[in-house]
């Protein structure tokens, strides 16, 4: 069995998700979203997400992550903030000792739903056949679940390419 | 006496540079630059940067932190990337106590030259004007240096901000 948590990272609202793999069985253990209040400022901000990921890390002892790389398409200042709590969301994880993966959207869309055009409520209604008995609160919380739910698809090519890069 | 740190952050480098600040006198204490192997994984890089930031935050010790804010003229995934960077470098130092500030590039010529065009040249001439002894090996951390240099000149406005907010 391994435990995996999937990460959608965003300065405003972080999503975080947590399952169970076995096999082909998955198993939803709990999920949810970090809030970050924009009256504060960028670095205290910061410290909240870094704070609430390590909160959650240590309690629920995932060995993998895996973190959604949110479609770019606004402009420098939107992107660069998105990257600010995206570093936050990679180095925790790494920090921990766990191994992290990338994911682009379309991926992970096509992974959970099997197109890359999938709609948010597509994804939503998908994780909760895949994991039956997820309560989804927040569409943030769903998108990290099918993050997570798409590095359990990968995990086997992922090893091999770990493997290869040790040997090479 | 206030100790400060000056960051310019990049995944391939970030600078540093810290300098005592007394009335109008300065002084170069340290400076250098934080390089990260491009050939491991983005959270690995990460991590390395996070830990040699706090490692100079434990052994200078500075109050206050200034972290420049790099122009955007690139393409989306750059942007992302330096976000990352910049987003590990906001989190340290406040993760540290340290108050942060931020300064755009032209901000920081502007503060250090006189004019917001600068070149990197006539930055690193100035640096080694305002700071005697100072011997800067990389423009990085001439960089770094300079956006301490324009924190120090524009602390006593963003005491006053600070006060304004508790206070509203």
């Amino acid at each position: 069995m391994t435990r995996l948590i999937g990460i959608d990272p965003g300065l405003r609202f972080t999503g975080w998700g947590i399952i169970d793999v076995e096999g082909n069985h998955m198993r939803h253990v709990a999920s949810g979203v970090i809030g970050s209040d924009g009256d504060e400022s960028v670095p205290h901000r910061l410290c909240e997400l870094h704070g609430a990921l390590t909160a959650l890390i240590r309690e629920y002892n995932p060995q993998e992550a895996a973190v959604e790389e949110t479609y770019v398409n606004r402009n420098g200042a939107s992107t660069l903030k998105l990257g600010y709590a995206r570093g936050v969301a990679l180095l925790v994880p790494a920090y921990e000792g766990l191994f992290v993966a990338e994911y682009g959207a379309k991926q992970v869309k096509k992974s959970v739903v099997g197109t890359g055009a999938a709609t948010k409520e597509q994804v939503t209604l998908m994780i909760t056949r895949l994991l039956p008995g997820a309560i989804i609160k927040k569409a943030d919380a769903s998108d990290a679940l099918a993050v997570a739910i798409c590095h359990a698809h990968h995990r086997a090519s992922h090893a091999a390419y770990a493997r290869g890069r040790r040997m090479a």
